[in-house]
């Protein structure tokens, strides 16, 4: 239940991996706001593995849009974007209700759930699930005037990105996988955007960014590396009439409010769950911690792919919170 | 606006630091629970200011029920909780529309409410209004079977708290303020609570943490300084049938979904804004940066007064989707 | 649970009749407005008994405004009023759980709450409630630009209103009470206010005036007797650019949206379930049918004092959607 | 916007009459529910034209539900349900901005949405909108234990319905159209469905119901006509344990909650406003009043068809209540 996010700007998620379809309602989209679908299929595509590190396994993410959208513009009713998952020949998924793998959702959806749950590929767990976030952030973007980037700041212990490719193929001869940090900016924001006391941007960031999955930690600006600071080094003083500040520790926000400077967000996505070295863990049949072999073809560092991810989330908080404060402007 | 949280066990927070009263109404709290004031009072306490490092400044937070309870048990009905303000004789805030205190809200406040807000103390961003909050928490508590704990695992560059005090009186001595992070633990944890995707356990938390004044990063489990390990490590394996695991990495959470292990959150609380010493900051009336002393008494390390703070409003998260696992069990 | 109303106009109400205070916390108010208390004053005197038919027990409402006002006008954070329950001398109602009144919550309160309840003088069902209601309905009136009427146009067979004290005093003779309907009218209305599918204007008034006690029945415009009706009478022609219509038999409202002809809402009040005369109802007690006296000073028809509730709760409802609609302009 | 309706059990619809599809998708339904996709379709069947005074447009409301069931059961995730909406030849509905039908929507539709409206078919207005209502009415109904009936009472003048036919035949003949009242009774009801103030029963009921197009009146038990009874009368007065009364005017709910007997619950349709005959109204081109001649074939008495909407989307109301309900019980 409660797959909805939103107050104005809402989208409703539905879908499981080996279902027929994934898609997203978006409620609240103005109407007269031209809808370019090649730029939803451009940031489904920067989603898609390919890169070393990532799944060999490809989907096609062709998408439709089946409702509000007439003559190119949105109408103002819901826009209904679906994705039909490809007959996937589902292997034998039963094995995991015994022995659920580690790091996954697989022990507690089963408990969650009372085995009803469809457990093939991860169901509604799957990292699949992102495509039409991914999608709704673009369209959420058609709104709003803001500039968004997104950059792998850190792989494992490495923080040269130049390296990445060597870096993650010895990862990949290991049989293991590794964690990433990603850094999130967005340029040319306004003042005002946030809401006190539940509704404050980062609150909202911080809902979004741990939907995510796989993400483990999140941080505004300098964050946590921050604690090594005083407060008359991490105060961000004031230089002009536009709010600019000489730093930016607080990360463009403000008792919860934009305040004008750039928006960095910093989020932590942990190691692959899924990966090829045998490991040990309970098998709920035979009663002990038995060795299991996870098969198919993981991504080694899904961080390589969440950027796109984790930017158009962010879009999609913005996107509610701008319409929001139109009402009080 | 929007100053609610939860879907069952649902809270609305007012008030401003100057103004008459601050309050906060509990609603969705089931009948028949025995409310025990004793502890709502024992938590303010905590929360409230007296070690080194803390302002002088006093505030009672003598709390007031005035609905929701008969016999000493929760009706059913909206649970009203308020505190008065106490007769503040208010200095002169009128500058902080000028020259707006850096890491402060002053400047965003003034644009986002046209300057109509209630500048005086920090008026709605006043981290007096987690009083409330906290008296809130303790109420989630009444219905929750869970262990709660915190602790103030680092100051400024300082691990070891025993040494915590001498720290903190060279701050002091420096007019200077410092951050730090807070740990909170629950033990005794069930599976199940949190609900996909967007009302993940651990999206909640994000949400509820960094709605609390100061919050700059937040992490559940490891967190980012699981950066360096590999899947294989960062990986929790089951051990038994219960569903502990030999590490807790994860925090308790897997999929969004508490799995039975501690819950482990870690929140970065930045340096106080207000410092004794000069700060240079723009004055919008001068148009320049010039000098600027903040005057009052504040603390110099309000992380040490947090942990309270964060562990109720963690309650009041866990309360919610405490609720709504009942529907689905 | 879920005692509040609004998307972005959102007020939640607190309160039982004989606990220390009701009240009301009214997010979403917009900052700089100008805050009338006197008009307050006089909703809530018009709300008041006095009139034949309306109980001669006599409540102040005086209310305080504890947060969220600064210097007469809004701040943009919640305001909170609250009204505080004169000290009641509590009678014995114990034997309500014995023997529910008929008509009245008793019966469900007592199962729903399992006997935690306060059922002192209606406890949250008592239509005291509505004090604060009307009060958050005349704080919604001050950010619209319409003009509200209500009018009393039958009780019970009565129409002719100039006789309604005549009519009433033989009401009361008998020891019984009756019904209503009022009509409320909202000219000056703006094209656009509502929102499909479920927020539409008649949808969110029908909800609003369910909520209020004794409300049985709700049309708009001509409703229930436009039966007789065909479609080329019932249909309002338009017959100039504004939008202005020959008839107005759908109450100025097409589609759920508002079409700026007078917004007509017509509501159905039973008559007071309070009587004097002697009535038979089940005695949980004595496992059967009992006669039952309800004691206490009752309002005859309840409806005269309503009008004024049922004007500013239609108040809060327009004030959600005008805000709604101002983001969508 | 806002197109989603419930708190726990909540739906979200999307669709234009004569955009590629329509559909709804249902949120909070727990898991391991048997889904019967006959009874769904039986459901859709019945909404569907045929008799006399329905129009001869036929559309097949063929379903496909891509997510959110396993095995037959319920997953615990979102189900998503859709209609293709038929390759419909679309014809020339440009000239409804110059001059809007009078009684629908175009008119406010064209200013709220600034001519970006799909207003082919009535667009998002359409009737067809009900058709994933009453599926997902279907699926509600599949975890209640309730027993649902509707009933036409009354169809312009006429209260005998075996004279429906011929009475409808004259209507026709007349190119006019009719309103109806539709009764939908709901036996095995259980006490405590409610929850105060404003998600009362009745009031979800009155939001849900004026939701559906063309309704304009909404009442509970005897409603608008009990205007002429006392509350000697009035009064339903308790006859045994359980809570059973021997009449029925509050229509089983007492002060907002599910009282145990049978939930009744009457609503007014308006005649259709699409009517055969020349209408006049306003032509925004020519300036003035015109004739209007609407082509196409049009239902002469929608309330035929309406029952099994109103009580399907009862069954949405009644499901939410429900699962609410389980949490404190």
């Amino acid at each position: 239940m409660m797959n909805s996010y939103g107050n104005l700007f809402k989208i409703t998620l539905y879908g499981e991996s080996h279902q027929k379809a994934i898609g997203v309602v978006i409620d609240g989209m103005p109407s007269g706001i031209l809808i370019c679908e090649a730029k939803i299929k451009s940031d489904l595509l920067e989603r898609q593995s390919g890169a070393i590190g990532t799944t060999p396994r490809k989907e096609t993410d062709d998408f439709e849009i089946t409702s509000g959208i007439f003559n190119g513009h949105s109408t103002g009713s819901p826009i209904h974007l679906t994705i039909v998952n490809e007959d996937v020949k589902s292997r034998d998924y039963e094995h995991l209700k015994k022995q659920p793998r580690p790091g996954h959702a697989d022990f507690v959806a089963n408990l969650k759930y009372k085995g009803f749950q469809d457990y093939r590929g991860g169901g509604r767990f799957s990292g699949r699930l992102t495509a039409p976030l991914v999608a709704a952030g673009a369209i959420a973007k058609m709104i709003l005037p803001f500039e968004f980037h997104h950059e792998l700041v850190q792989v494992g212990t490495l923080t040269d990105m130049d390296q990445l490719d060597s870096f993650l193929e010895k990862v990949i001869q290991k049989g293991d996988s590794v964690g990433g940090v990603i850094k999130i900016t967005v340029k040319n924001m306004i003042v005002g955007l946030g809401e006190p006391f539940f509704n404050k941007l980062d609150s909202e960031i911080g809902k979004m960014m741990f939907s995510i999955p796989a993400v483990k930690g999140v941080e505004i600006g300098t964050g946590f590396s921050g604690i090594s600071k005083f407060g008359s080094e991490f105060n961000d003083q004031i230089i002009d009439e536009s709010g600019k500040t000489m730093t930016n520790h607080n990360g463009g926000i403000s008792g919860g409010i934009s305040n004008g400077n750039d928006l960095v967000v910093k989020v932590f996505i942990k190691p692959t769950s899924s990966i090829k070295q045998e490991q040990q863990t309970f098998n709920f049949e035979s009663g002990q911690v038995d060795p299991l072999i996870i098969g198919g073809r993981h991504d080694v560092c899904i961080a390589r792919r969440a950027g796109i991810v984790l930017e158009n989330a962010l879009a999609i908080v913005l996107a509610d919170l701008y319409l929001i404060n139109k009402v009080y402007q």
